[in-house]
């Protein structure tokens, strides 16, 4: 039996590379890709701290990556060996209640399976299931660094956050949190044009790279945020907030950055409850949303790469061989004190 | 000077009907208007618990009504002396942002102020401000009753339950709470012919009254609830939970009816934070909306009571005088035990 | 080799019923169905006429019908013999762009192409491409001759007429032509409640089954027909205007009267062009639709059968063996003097 | 009496210079404004061919223009004099339905009546009816120039074109007419991020104009003009096609532009009627959309140019005193071969 490399949550709850079966077409609308890069998300992190629990010890990690096509099941019908693809985090049958309405995140045969109930990317082979609906060609002239990035972040950023948010032309938006998701929605959000986007964070590196992203105007996280989000918009509040961190605190943060009549969009990856302070809310006409990645928007954010609208590839700060995927661990895992936002991982 | 009868937020904290000045006009935009038919909210009651850091002692309460134009400001284009009218519980400017953008509810000079910031309508006048954009000429054919439940139950319950809920056609409902304005969402969800509307209350005698009103299914409140609104759903739970009792309790309980893609829309008024669990909700695509309703549908909503199209009036129980008006706020006071859902008060 | 019974678009020109070879699967993901219930479209008829250049003479003509799954290519997943189903008037293959994004009917390797251009559904067997997303099992607790109707007219109504029609609660509308999808039409836009939902047509018979079907107006055309519909309207014209004929005559009537801000959805299948009278229309706000349904409704709609929020099978006149469907032919094509809506033919 | 120069739709049929009255109060409503900018609209031209049957010789004309406000009536509440204002080319009274669905363009008691069925603002002073609907205060540090652009041109652009139009993110557009209106339109959908503008005109010095204003292709009318493209858009036509010149020919020419499931908004005056060709169309999902500006967007474009978003004053190429508007008639009115684009007028 074919063996490969791949990098698995082992019983140690560490993250450890190990050699497996090289995984072989189980069902007629699978495929086989052979993984040219991949990379660390932080839900991947999350896993490793034991917080989802669909995730077991054992399973081969990893839900993004672009890959060579190398071999198709019988009712595959759009790829073939050789293709170049973007594997998507979303797998998707396209033809359940949930995949016709939009939410493939929520297909019933599909949604968030690689790397959490079946085996992922972080490794030099991967089955990916209903290749038809969860596979896209790769974006003409781009790098294979701006592509991996369409996996999930752009679409997160942008589908989740700026879509949700109803960031518009001429409106006002925060961004609670700028590490790379958040920065994917500071990204994104700029295609529509709005007047302000402000990003906040406790990282005042981060918050230069936001900058650098096109953010209008920065905030370090603290006692006064809220007071310099007020100022800088009249007393309004802003628009959109888009909350990318997943921790109570910058969850109650968002509420008090809302205006009458905004949004809150919800990015971030929610261990525990927060609290939501209805008393102060129930008459302000604020929307809360929360969403898993549907990836719907994937076709057409190839195509902003293609004409170069967006770079997405700016959020990446380190590369690694992937024999050194373990060292990358460590470093995305303590991704502040090394000024590290997204990582590439060479398969 | 002349004086009228009015009910008061007393000193002593209770309805209390005294001997008041008869409103006189104060800007040329205002009008002044003798009350033919009153109410009491729900939001009345908070006021008397001074769960409404708004509003002081010595207001006259109120901001429902049917009345006829006694006198208008020099400014007042649309309304004169002789106009039979709907007092809005919301007074809009009509020019300022918030009410050229659809939320008049947060008028800039005005919103919900009648019997809550200036002196409201139980009391045999009213002095109503922005008079243009804060009355409504009765609907034809319609009896006063009807048009007494437009100033503010009906539209809150379609704008703020069923607009904001997206209740639609071949959708699913729950209503969480079976009182006047839970009902009001009830009788206006119909109108977008949604597959099931499932009542949801502590009293079986409101929830018979649902019945009666379309409701296709009601659930008592209590330990099954959730798993019997999961039978009615195979599973899924509702497209549009609305919250029509606004505490920490039901808020709850919202969140575990609330289906993958669905919607909570809260009516009710919350005097405290609530527990939002977005450890289980953040990757449901759900959507959670707040709203004071801006009473921008009432025109429309006054042509479908012209038309028969919806009876409102059908959710009043109980009559009385006006001289009987603290007797009726004891009644409403404690509803259930009188099978109160909604009074008349007659001027 | 099998044969079976089926009707041909002849080199005469004429509705022949011929013996034809049973369909065979051609591709993996074709399934073969045995036909229970077809009927005949208007379309069908312009086929007759030569003005549906697609449709070449030698076709087996139909895209409407209720049947029985009897063979399932290698790739289809979501049905097996047995399973009885409504066959969709569109193939879609689920995946292509047009497909993705609400366009079946535009699906690049599908559409609308049974009983156009390939064989279609007045036979006793059809192969139907991408049975996946082109048949849907059929309605509980519904006969058959509802079913029936789901293929095709009852989505066109709906889709093509009120949803692009943006029909809704409190609106006023007016169709135009009160034959079968206009009265499909006219069924499914009192699910949104409009006011007025005005039927005009040349005949009174056609128009007293509107007014059995729920309209509340009704104006025969002629000279005062735009007078009668001003009338009604206060001058305004209509919000929506449903054009449900085909003709130049029609369409025009549909300029005269749509409302300042109004929408004409057009469902007619037009052989000519029209005069558009930009002069009078330029600042008019009004919105011009043309559609071909995608049936993406059609899950939706089933739903509605199946609680009896509506009953399509109402627009049912005339039943017919399919040994007959020649003399079904003649008498549909000769409708109104046989006071004919729609046919069945029971196969 | 004291007396002002106007420009005058003289008996004659020619733009003229006289003095007449300087205007006054008539109605509470209304407010005096001394004019500093104005300029000379296509539609003014269209007056002096006698294609607007609403406006009479001996009107004043003009709709655009930056001003200081003199006087206001007794009811105006929202601007004193002294203010510098942007006076819109429409008159909202804010409070009629068709005011308070956004479609002040129809306000019953005003919409387009400068310069048509009232005196206008190529004058010195001009009166300003319902002056709290129809006013807007400046942008600040943006240019009179820029200022003078929103009155009607850019908010043309936006709200007919690019908003009813549906230009959004990722989408195709074309703009048939490069003139003042159409680089309005351009400038503005950019706002949108489409992936594509194609511009399109005879004159090859304004498509270089629209290159410059950031046009990603421009192609030259003429018999190959569609053929160029189908093949820029890969055969598929474009999403969006903006018709902005008002003659049958470019209406027909749109037709052919657009893809399946596109749209044609409409920004020409039209003075005939058109062939609309519903035998190619009916089956195509398209949307045809005609409307004349509300400038319920002006407030949000004023942000715009403070911010720096667009710079509308790039469409002005001259500059006249107000002495010298005849002649700026007559070069506006043989614009391209003066290569005028839109003139500043200085009073």
């Amino acid at each position: 039996m074919a063996t490969m490399k791949a990098l698995v949550y082992a019983a140690t709850g560490k993250p450890t590379l190990e050699d497996r079966p090289k995984p072989t077409i189980l069902k007629p609308t699978d495929a086989i890709v052979k993984m040219i890069k991949t990379t660390i998300c932080g839900t991947d992190l999350h896993i490793f701290k034991g917080d989802v629990a669909t995730c077991d010890t054992g399973r081969i990690i990893g839900h993004e990556g672009v890959a060579v096509v190398e071999q198709v099941g019988d009712k595959v019908s759009h790829f073939k060996p050789g293709d170049k693809v973007i594997v998507s985090c979303i797998t998707s049958c396209t033809t359940c209640t949930n995949c016709r309405t939009g939410m493939p995140s929520h297909c019933t045969d599909g949604g968030w399976t690689l790397g959490n109930t079946i085996d992922g990317t972080q490794a030099e082979y991967t089955r990916v299931p209903h290749a038809d609906g969860s596979l896209h060609r790769v974006a003409k002239n781009a790098s294979d660094d701006a592509q991996l990035m369409l996996s999930d972040i752009v679409p997160t950023g942008y589908e989740c956050g700026v879509l949700q948010g109803k960031v518009k032309l001429g409106s006002t938006v925060a961004i609670v949190g700028s590490g790379p998701v958040g920065l994917s929605a500071l990204i994104t959000s700029q295609l529509f044009s709005p007047l302000q986007v402000i990003m906040i964070d406790l990282n005042e590196k981060r918050l230069s790279t936001a900058r650098s992203l096109g953010a209008t105007h920065t905030v370090v996280s603290g006692p006064n945020a809220v007071e310099q989000v007020m100022k800088l918009t009249a007393g309004r509040g802003v628009d959109t907030v888009i909350e990318a961190v997943g921790i109570p605190a910058t969850f109650e943060l968002c509420q008090k950055l809302v205006a009458v009549g905004g949004t809150i969009a919800n990015l971030g990856v929610h261990g525990a409850k927060v609290d939501l302070h209805m008393e102060k809310l129930w008459d302000r006409n604020i929307t809360i949303t929360t969403r898993l990645v549907s990836t719907t928007s994937t076709s057409m954010l190839i195509k902003l790469v293609e004409s170069g609208k967006i770079q997405p590839e700016k959020v990446l700060t380190h590369n690694f061989a992937f024999g050194d995927i373990e060292k990358a661990y460590s470093i995305f895992g303590a991704a502040e004190s090394h000024n590290c936002l997204k990582v590439v991982i060479n398969i």
